[in-house]
């Protein structure tokens, strides 16, 4: 294997499954798709039809577990409901603080658990579909560009000097992902990014609103409201 | 609770419990062991029992499939043996590259998952074992302070500034752990280090020569090796 890719099954990172498929060949790429305690399973089903579509190795990962104590919208158990707000509007309410769809560091813990999975398979590249709209103020403080750059620099030296995160779409907006990804031909009907876990998406929470304005952006409809 | 300990039950992790216990009371610390496929469990026998002791909260979490495609000579499946030697032995061999007791990215993946867990229970501190003889090197390059120094600023950035690492033994060696921990009154005779998985520690892997060391450097024998 040379190259493991996060894989949600949602926009960025079947874009990212799609240019390491390009570089590298199926054969040599190992999607990995980690749960987290997740409200819905509708985003790991999305996942498993997408890494057969491109003919990928998949492993499915569960670190509910390690949440078990946390209250964040997003998780079973969880006391909050999930946000009918796009990123920018829920900014607007917390002066700063995390939102309650901040996972507690989930981004550094899939990245360190990619990276050790990676080692163990002889990769020496993870993908990972980060954009510059995830950076949202401190929204989501594990989506900043001083925690990127940290969080490479520890995998590349804890690694011996042999791993490194490659982060496509760093520079690039949500828009300017899907654009890339139209040209690859990513089968975007088949991902799902929706919060909630409905039959179809439900088209009001933030992830819905984001999704559906970067193809709005691209002057085409969600792909994925078309129906199955 | 205000500190998160990770915690092996040896002698590194638990001179950091008792150094927690003291700043915080046992009622603010958790300590969190983490299994990764090891050949044997003697070891989290021992943070059990030490848990307990201190009477803190203790969580136990297992990554062992994160590590399932690794040969790695520590694990479960592994068909190479654990060599008998130091770890400044092992790396006579090895020019440069990390050695076969190195658990792929294995410190960063617990930091990661420490940093998850102390925030889901609101902790503001990680306290970490790591000290100087572990960096030996490039044996274990996620010992080394370049890696120490980037996943820090990774888990403070990436949990917006509310979580820092505390290595208390960063700039020591082993013996100087062993010291602060005997002022503690740290019950040594409980802690494991051996990588075989016996009743009595072997006495000749590379983790049970650097123990002994250490506490010959203290002027006493090691106190596991008295009996339980």
């Amino acid at each position: 294997m040379k190259a493991l890719v996060l894989f949600s099954g949602g926009v960025d990172s079947t874009t990212c499954l799609a240019i390491a498929v390009d570089k590298y060949g199926a054969d040599e790429v190992l999607a990995l798709s980690v749960s987290y305690g997740q409200k819905h399973s509708r985003e790991i089903e999305s996942a498993r039809k997408i890494a057969k579509y491109y003919g990928v190795a998949h492993r499915e990962l569960d670190l509910a577990r390690i949440f078990e104590g946390s209250n964040c919208s997003l998780l079973t158990g969880s006391t909050e409901d999930i946000p009918k707000e796009s990123y920018s509007e829920q900014l607007k309410t917390t002066d700063g603080a995390p939102v309650s769809t901040y996972v507690p560091f989930r981004n550094g813990l899939f990245l360190a658990s990619a990276a050790s999975i990676a080692l163990s398979h002889g990769c020496t590249e993870i993908y990972y579909g980060a954009h510059s709209d995830d950076a949202a103020g401190n929204a989501y403080p594990d989506c900043s560009a001083e925690f990127n750059d940290s969080i490479n620099r520890a995998i590349y030296t804890g690694s011996g000097s042999v791993l490194t995160v490659n982060a496509p779409f760093i520079g690039m907006n949500k828009a300017q992902v899907v654009a890339m990804g139209l040209k690859l031909g990513v089968p975007y009907e088949m991902t799902w990014s929706c919060y909630e876990g409905g039959e179809r998406p439900c088209g009001e929470c933030g992830t819905c609103r984001d999704r559906a304005a970067a193809f709005a952006a691209n002057g085409i409809a969600d792909p994925a409201l078309k129906g199955e």
